[in-house]
C-alpha cells in the first residue's frame, strides 16, 4: 500500500485557474471548418459571416388579394369620377405573394373593385406608387451580410437563410471530447442491475453525465471502455485518446489521493500540469494538464464535483473555442432559511432549494458532500459563497444562480420538515395534475419544520407538524397553492 | 377567378383562441409510453415516477484514505496514550470510495496515522463512529421515488438515475407532427442556386423552420412534400397525413386569402373548424381544426406569422401533453425608442433591437411587416402591444420578452443611423475579436441616428452623423464597448 500522498502545494483560486486554463488554450484550439445543409444547421455555429445569394422578396410581389395596376393609371379616381380599367390591359387580377406584372406598380385590394360586365372592373379611389406591393429586397437585399461570424443559428435564421437563398452554410465543426473513466470499482449499471455488484463496486455514471454537458455545450463526445486504476493502463488509455481525432480529453477519476496520483504521473510523462487543486467546493481535486497542445482535465471523482468543475471549466472552454460566449446564470436575490458556515479561503458552491413564500424567495440548504448527487437534482439555485467569506446568515439576503426559471421557482409549493415518503408521492400527484406546480420538499427534521413555520419559510410542514398544529396553517397554504387537488385528499396524504 | 373570400366573421382574441384550443385538445391527445436507455434519456419526459432500485452508497463506504476500525476500539486514544493497531485485524488500508470492511464502523486519515514496523499503526487521537464514512442510502435509499411523473431529464439527473441503478426509464413519446407546405409558387433552394427561380416562385423555408421550433419543444417532425394549391391536392395530403401515425399537422399555406379557403374547406370536409382568425398581429390568419381527434393547423403563409402562431399556440399544446409547463421569455422594462402606433382590437407583437444605454435599455423597433423574417432574427425582444392600446410613447416604459439573455444584451453595441454595409462588416470583426460583444445596427435613417443621438439612445450614430459631428461623442462610446479594437480602426470602418 502507497502512502506517498498528492498535496496541493499550489492550489489556485477559481479565477487563477480560470485565467489559466483559457490563456492557454484560447488561441491554440481551432475547430476546423465544415459545411453543413441549413436543414441540419440549427445550433450550429458560423465560422465565417454568411451573405444573402437572393433577395427576399426576389421580385416585386403583391402584398394583398386584388388587381395589380400601375398608379400613374388610376390617379384622378375618385367616388365621384370612377375609372374604368380593362383586365388584361390595364389591370391584372394577383394574389398575395404572386410576383407584380410587368408594368404595374400598385395592388387595388379585391375590395374596392367593382366588377363590370367581362372584363372590366371600376375603380373610385386612386392607388399611390407601390401600394400593397412588397418590394424586391424589401427583407433581404442579395449580397448583404446575413450573420456575423460565431453567430450561433436559431429556428428563426433557417427562415432567413432560405429565404437569402443559401442552402449550405459554413460552421465550425463541433469540439469532440473524449472521456475516459479511470477506476477498478466502476462497473456498468446492467452488472448491478443484476445483482451482481459487489462491496465497493460503484456504477460508472460521470462519464455518462459529463458527456451530457459537453453536448449541451456545443460538443460532441466518446466514452473510452472503464480503465483500471493503473499508471500503465491510465496511461496507455490517454495515449491513444490524444493520438486519436479530439479536442480535449477528460480523465474522470476515482476519488480517492491514489487515482489523482496516477492521472497527474501520466499528465506529467507525456505534457505538463497546468493546474492541480482549484480552492473551490465541490470540485477542489481538479487537474488539468496539456498533452501535445491538448487540454487534458483530470475530472474530480465525486459526481457532484465532477460537474461543478465541467461547469467552470471544461464548458466554458468548449464554448470559447466555438466562438460563443460563456453561458450565465439569472440570478435573484433569495433568503436562506438558516444560517450557514463555509470554509475561509474555499468558494462555496451551496446548492439550496427556493420557493417564493410571500414577498419573499427562502432559500433551503441541500446537502453539502460532494458524492449526493441529488444535492444537484433536487437543487433550485446555487449561491456561491466567496472565499475570504466565513458563511451567511439566516435571512440576509445573497444572491443565488437559477437552475430553474423564475416562473418555475414562483409557482413551486415548499414543504419543510422531516422526510416523508409520502411527499414523494404528493409531488408525482400534483404534477400529474398541474404540470406547472412543483413540489418541493427539505429534509431538516421536525424542529426544522417548525423553524420554518416560525420564519414564515415555507408553505407546508412535515407530517409531525401537522398533527401538533392540527393543520390549520398549512391548510390555507395548501389551499392556495394546490387549487383543484380536494384539501382533504392532500392532507391525508400527508398524515399517512 | 374567384372572388369568394374567407371573412374573418369570428374572429378571436388570442386569450380566446388558446382557451378553445388547449380545451379541446390537453385531455384529448395522449402520447403512449416508451422505456429508453437512460443514456440517451436527456430531454425526456418521465411518464411514470422512476424509484431508486439501489442505495447510494450501496454500501458503507470511506469518504478519506486511510485506515478502516472499529471506533469502539479507538476510545481512549490520546497523544499522551497512543494506542497500537495491527493491520488485517483491528485495522484496514482503505482508500476512498472502498468499502468499509466487515467490523468497522470509522475511517481515521492516513495523516494521522503513524506507521510502525510491519503490520503496526500508531493513533494518537479515537475515532467517533461513521467518522470519513458514507454511509449507505446517504444519497438515495433504495425504493425511494426519485423524480415525479413529468419530470423533463437533465444531465444531472443521469448521475442520480445510474447511481441508483436505474439504467432504463419510462418515457412520454415524442409528440410526432406532421408538416405539410402547401403553395404551387414553393420551390426548394436548390432549384433557386440554379438561377431557375421564375418571378413569382418562393423558396419554402416555413416547414423547416417549423420543423425545427417543434423539435426545440420537444417533438419530432416530417415533411410532406410540398402541394399544389388545390382542394383536391391539400385534401389528399391532409388525409393521408391524418392516417398516418402522428399526433398534430400543420399546413403551413400560402399567404392569399385564396390558399386559406382551400385549407379551410379540407379541413371542413373532414373535420371541424375550431378557430378561424386571431386578433394578434402577425399570426391573424390562423386556421385551428379538428380531425378524427387530432390538431390540424393552417399556419399564416408569411414566415413572421406563422413564428408567431406557433410559438403562441403549437408549441404550448406540444408542451402541455407532454406535461411540461409553457415555456415562458424573461421580462424586461425598456424604452422605446420612438412613438409607435398600434391598432385598436389587434394584440401587434412589435419585433424590437434592444441595448443598454447608461442606465436604461433602449428599444428601437425593427419592420413590422410579417414578411420580413429579419425583423425576427435581429430582434432581441418582442413588445406585446395589447389589443385595447392604440400606441406606445417614445421613452414610456414598457415591458418587453427577451429573445436573447440579460448577458447577452447588456453587452451589446447600438448603432442607430442610416444603413450602411460596413456597419455589417464592422459587426463581424467584432464578433471574431469579442464573442461576448454583439454589435447591433438599427437602419432608421440618418435622422433617427440624430434623433438617437439627441435622446442619449445609442452608442454609434450612422456614417453621416460622424462627419456632421466629428465622432467626438461616438468616439468615447466605441472606446468603452469596444476594448481591445483600435478606435482608429472602427472609425475607418465606419467613415468607409
Amino acid at each position: 500500500m502507497t502512502t506517498k500522498r498528492n498535496i496541493y502545494l499550489q492550489m489556485k483560486s477559481l479565477e487563477a485557474a480560470r485565467r489559466i486554463l483559457f490563456e492557454t488554450f484560447r488561441e491554440r484550439l481551432t475547430l476546423p471548418v465544415k459545411t453543413v445543409s441549413v436543414y441540419d444547421a440549427v445550433g450550429r455555429v458560423l465560422a465565417t459571416p454568411v451573405s444573402a445569394k437572393l433577395s427576399s422578396p426576389a421580385f416585386h410581389v403583391a402584398a394583398m388579394d386584388g388587381i395589380a395596376v400601375s398608379a400613374a393609371v388610376t390617379f384622378g379616381a375618385a367616388e365621384t369620377a370612377p375609372k374604368q380599367l380593362t383586365i388584361g390591359v390595364e389591370a391584372m387580377y394577383v394574389n398575395t405573394g404572386h410576383a407584380m406584372p410587368r408594368g404595374t406598380d400598385a395592388v387595388i385590394m379585391i375590395e374596392h373593385v367593382n366588377e363590370l360586365e367581362e372584363g372590366q372592373v371600376e375603380i373610385q379611389a386612386p392607388a399611390y406608387p407601390w401600394q400593397y406591393v412588397r418590394r424586391v429586397g424589401e427583407d433581404i437585399v442579395a449580397g448583404e451580410q446575413l450573420f456575423p461570424r460565431h453567430h450561433r443559428i436559431t429556428p428563426y435564421c433557417i427562415g432567413a437563410l432560405l429565404a437569402a437563398g443559401v442552402g449550405r452554410v459554413p460552421v465550425k465543426r463541433r469540439p469532440h471530447v473524449i472521456l475516459i473513466p479511470t477506476g477498478s470499482e466502476l462497473i456498468d449499471w446492467e452488472t448491478a442491475a443484476d445483482g451482481k455488484m459487489q462491496p465497493g463496486q460503484v456504477i460508472e455514471a460521470n462519464t455518462h453525465v459529463l458527456g451530457n454537458l459537453v453536448a449541451a455545450n456545443g460538443g460532441t463526445y466518446k466514452r473510452h471502455p472503464n480503465v483500471d486504476d493503473t499508471v500503465a493502463g491510465i496511461r496507455q488509455a490517454v495515449e491513444a485518446s490524444v493520438a486519436a481525432d479530439c479536442d480535449m480529453i477528460l480523465l474522470t477519476g476515482g476519488s480517492s489521493a491514489g487515482s489523482e496520483d496516477y492521472t497527474r504521473s501520466v499528465i506529467e510523462a507525456l505534457g505538463r500540469v497546468l493546474v492541480h487543486g482549484v480552492t473551490m467546493m465541490p470540485g477542489k481535486p481538479l487537474l488539468i494538464g496539456e498533452i501535445a497542445g491538448k487540454p487534458v482535465f483530470g475530472m474530480p471523482g465525486y459526481p457532484v464535483s465532477a460537474i461543478l468543475a465541467f461547469e467552470q471549466f471544461v464548458g466554458p472552454l468548449l464554448l470559447k473555442v466555438q466562438g460563443l460566449p460563456e453561458q450565465t446564470r439569472e440570478q435573484v436575490t433569495v433568503m436562506p432559511a438558516r444560517k450557514i458556515a463555509s470554509r475561509l479561503g474555499v468558494e462555496e458552491f451551496l446548492r439550496v432549494k427556493l420557493g417564493t413564500v410571500g414577498e419573499r424567495i427562502i432559500a433551503t440548504p441541500l446537502g453539502r458532500g460532494a458524492g449526493a448527487i441529488t444535492t444537484l437534482t433536487e437543487a433550485d439555485g446555487i449561491i456561491r459563497i466567496p472565499s475570504q467569506v466565513e458563511g451567511i446568515d439566516a435571512f440576509a439576503p445573497v444572491q443565488a444562480e437559477l437552475l430553474r426559471s423564475p416562473e418555475a421557482i414562483s409557482q413551486t409549493v415548499v414543504a419543510v420538515g422531516s422526510h416523508d415518503n409520502t411527499l414523494d408521492v404528493l409531488a408525482d400527484l400534483v404534477r400529474g395534475a398541474h404540470p406547472v406546480i412543483r413540489f418541493s420538499s427539505s429534509h431538516v427534521g421536525s424542529m426544522g419544520g417548525l423553524m420554518a413555520i416560525r420564519k414564515d419559510a415555507c408553505h407546508v410542514a412535515g407530517s409531525h407538524l401537522l398533527d401538533e398544529t392540527d393543520g390549520t396553517y398549512n391548510r390555507s397554504y395548501i389551499h392556495k397553492y394546490l387549487p383543484g387537488i380536494p384539501v382533504r385528499q392532500v392532507l391525508s396524504l400527508i398524515h399517512i
